[in-house]
């Protein structure tokens, strides 16, 4: 009698085929299947395992809708000499950042400062991912969408924001970038259900009820509302994070992404904004450059230095591994999967 | 027998005639007289009073020490399309921002975003009253500057950050702008110094001793460091604004300006980073920006009828009072700025 690993090794190259291939048969042309695959195998490779393969599911659930679109073709604005717009025409966020990235970089080094805008995408890819590739063409950059209502404003009782997370990278020539990517909700959506399901309290702080009271049992919190970290702070830079990559560039906020959803929960379909800055050209004319990213090493070893960490650590640490070893996925998502 | 009364009722325009004139006696020319005046009376107005008239002690503190400059020209580079450079010369930075603002908001509506860098400036201001006179001028906008080193990164042990505040505007055509302004830091230091004086305890999360423990001592964590709002995620923030109002625009950190101060304790001296955004050219040419001007609205109302508030509602119900009653001062306070 053989009874199967309940873990599945793959390498890298076998993680990414497979999804492709997956996306491909579900009718995604190459050019999505491999922005798509390449994304969920670097959650996957990172031990991000709520941006890694497990997503494919989600993947093929929004394609088999009909909503999602596995061949659009980016269409790319020249907005302004600082500006780039991006209309994914509804396929995934990372098909459009991909075309429209180029773009983003070339503009911030010739202005300093430029932003690009990517409408009408489906989007549920981790942040960092961003930020981290445009850090390590030299710009620093900062990333935010919204994504469903299910976050209440400090002092209010229903869900009204998203998770709304905030992604920052800094080039580190020679290392890995300075990078950090969060919810604005205080956890995960995920971690209050997955207390939900071993009957484990949450803290205070995580959700609250129905009627807008605080609460420790999971199952009311999910009924209820989720709360932002960091009290009144965080609900502010949660607004904030609503009305620069909804209103400001001409797209959604959370709670228009959920009523266009209507119940089918597919992945939030709205918009993303992403700021790059050149460090070059913003300290060309002060100083010199190369001292202003030596200067900022002095910061990051002064982290270092006394104990604390660096952000992504775990995830660059994961990286290293993963690469040599491989990624391991739980035999049922393995055969989830597969059963695509 | 008569005894003065402990509060001293000024007019708005008694309190900004005093605070010009103290200024003035102390060196500053007209200009910036007028323009730190009127930054300290706006504080007094909105009952901030931590960056109120009490802020003139501080101002005269620098000026008397010869490193602030009372009659300094800030000079104004148009580094390119998306770019402001302001060199304030060692003035306060309110002098420069009024001297460059106009450029931000022009190069805003032009290209679509744009950022004003002030360097070497001498900073004591609150950052909602730029973000709220940008906003009053059409763009959102984002404003951050670090400080003097007192806060540890999450994880650490010692000082390192500046309380390092955060401000965000939004536009609201007909009414007061959304705006927060925030520190990273859990509390402002004046309130561990509070504590310490009416020898009460802090809760915990607010500071550290000098061994890195968390402490409710106050006199432990004004030896020791503070933390930062919303634990790893605040303290990520706070290193974003060290490096983007520092090295990116070739200016100083929180540990350096420290370090330029060399126990002076002079306000910090170094620069600050304002981004505008423009609704209206940005969305221009996806739908119509009026109608994302009346999305945003949508979401202000979404909060309010939830029984939560927009942040600042403190401040503009204090404005309209004193606006019409005048602001107090503690005698003490008043005697103390007479004094000067």
């Amino acid at each position: 009698m053989t009874t199967s690993s309940p873990f599945v090794l793959l390498s890298l190259n076998e993680a990414y085929t497979l999804s492709r291939d997956i996306l491909a048969q579900h009718g995604m042309n190459d050019r999505h299947a491999d922005a798509v695959a390449r994304s969920v195998v670097a959650g996957q490779r990172d031990e991000c395992h709520s941006h890694g393969m497990y997503r494919l599911l989600v993947c093929v659930k929004g394609l088999k809708s009909g909503r999602v679109s596995g061949d659009a073709v980016p269409e790319i604005f020249d907005v302004s000499p600082a500006i780039t717009r991006v209309d994914a025409h509804a396929g995934f966020s990372q098909v459009a950042f991909e075309a429209a990235s180029g773009h983003l970089v070339r503009k911030a080094k010739e202005v300093g400062i430029a932003a690009l805008a990517i409408n009408n995408c489906f989007h549920f890819s981790a942040l960092w991912q961003e930020v981290e590739a445009l850090a390590e063409q030299g710009v620093a950059a900062m990333a935010m969408t919204p994504s469903h209502s299910c976050v209440a404003p400090a002092g209010g009782k229903r869900p009204l924001f998203g998770t709304n997370p905030f992604a920052f990278g800094w080039p580190r020539p020679g290392d890995f970038p300075f990078v950090f990517d969060f919810a604005t909700s205080m956890v995960a959506r995920g971690e209050i259900e997955l207390a939900a399901r071993k009957q484990e309290q949450i803290p205070l702080g995580w959700a609250i009820d129905d009627e807008g009271q605080p609460t420790t049992d999971p199952a009311n919190g999910l009924r209820g509302a989720m709360l932002t970290f960091g009290s009144y702070k965080g609900s502010a830079l949660s607004a904030m994070i609503e009305l620069l990559a909804g209103p400001l560039i001409g797209d959604l906020m959370s709670f228009e992404s959920l009523a266009l959803d209507d119940g089918a929960s597919i992945t939030p379909h709205h918009g993303e904004l992403i700021l790059a800055f050149s460090p070059e050209r913003l300290g060309s004319d002060r100083g010199d450059a190369g001292s202003n990213f030596e200067r900022a090493e002095m910061l990051f070893d002064a982290i270092v230095d006394q104990g604390a960490r660096l952000p992504s650590q775990r995830r660059f640490a994961a990286r290293a591994r993963t690469t040599r070893e491989g990624v391991t996925l739980d035999r049922s998502l393995y055969d989830d999967i597969l059963a695509l």
